[in-house]
């Protein structure tokens, strides 16, 4: 069982603006991106076009606070916190920090994503379904003084 | 007095992702692109390199709902409104539709960003301080019942 | 018959890299917003999924000269070209300049995008085609004088 | 002496696009990935501030060939060449494969950047200089063979 996972990455150039800084929308793509490498961490993907009828977790709602700016070349860890765990939705925290040879400095920033479970039927259209067991039996919610 | 403004925008297909739809993503650069298309209205530039110091206004909150997909080549209204506004702080509150011959879809998406003036001082560091009168004095809260 | 299209687009933040101008690799994106519009003010879109099978335009080279900056908020022109026209096979040549009160400007960037136009078959497989006459009978080389 | 670099990055999910593969712009994203890399690697960054004037290295030239797609997950090699080393002028060779167990694929795609190095002045002009020693030095063109 897992509530948690953390990903580092380092900024790219192509992920600055013109302020110097990580351009906001930026932040979206690290949640995703710790999300994708939570369920790999599981054995799983978030694409499941193996099953039938294929599943996918479109994004229903995401949030981030920005406290301080990151730069270009700077190492990042996304710390990724199950917060919510429903039978079709699983919510997410994310917390940022800076990793510096001093260690990880104080938060960035904190995101929230909460994702829903689909299936994807065959005349094109969708609907929310279970979260499949073989995922949802590895995924716990976090201990509540981790969301603080 | 303004207190919305809209912008309409075609999906571009680099901004589409394999699930065939825009990636969420996107919708944080809609926004800005909507806010920064406002100030433009206004005869004013988010970047005020000009003034001394030089003014910049970063985001300090982002959030949007997700209702339904929308596609390539699809055509996006994007209505900002003003939520809030106080002495160094803008609110803004975004609805998103699809625009076609039949008129506007019901809404695709709903989004809030909140954004704060500062200032950025010669040594390097920046810290907040009040709007400008000449954009201060352009701007209102949107009445209640379009913030609904 | 059409050998050539304009767009005109404002640069957008997001865009912006720090070192305070467009990222390189949105050139590329520009590129191919314009080669959609050509295709959208032919009657015809990128994407043929109406098609059985369905058709599509992989792009198989792309290049670009990078010449002088472009700014946040700068109109930019893309004039596409057609440069070449083969049965399965079209590249555009794509001269791109500022936009302001003054007129036009030197050269920004030129650039070169080839793509082909390839069916997919319901086994996932792809192989080339000849582009639908519909579209190519629309479609000619420009005279040599515009492409130098 | 350095004439090559390889970098390994699995693709991400923003990265795709609705034909269910890599955006093509994103392949010269990953070049310039592998470009900081390489400097990081000779104990240097692309973004050379600490220096009097500032130094940096704008693109002049960028070009792909697109032969395979690649998709969501897959891991992708991008293998650095140097191919030309002038007083001010870089050029790079990139070959794009797929690893997977099964080894490394055949080339997805082959690019190319040329990059100069330029001196950013107070004024705010920028002109061309020449590569600074202390990474000059540490760099050469690689062998003929691996430039085939």
């Amino acid at each position: 069982m897992a509530f948690e996972f953390k990903l580092i990455r380092r900024v790219e150039f192509a992920e600055t603006d013109m302020a110097g800084i990580v351009h906001f929308s930026n932040f979206f793509k690290y949640m995703e991106n710790a999300e994708h490498a939570f369920y790999r961490s599981l054995g799983a993907s978030v694409i499941m076009n193996h099953l039938n009828p294929p599943l996918g977790f479109p994004r229903v709602h995401a949030e981030c606070d920005f406290k301080r700016p990151i730069r270009f070349e700077e190492n990042l860890e996304i710390h990724l916190l199950v917060r919510e765990k429903r039978a079709k939705v699983l919510s997410y925290l994310f917390k940022f920090r800076k990793v510096s040879e001093k260690g990880l400095s104080e938060e960035i920033a904190r995101g929230i994503l909460t994702v829903v479970c689909v299936a994807h039927h065959p005349d094109g259209s969708m609907g929310s379904v279970p979260i499949p067991d073989f995922l949802a039996q590895k995924i716990e919610v976090a201990p509540p003084e981790l969301l603080a």
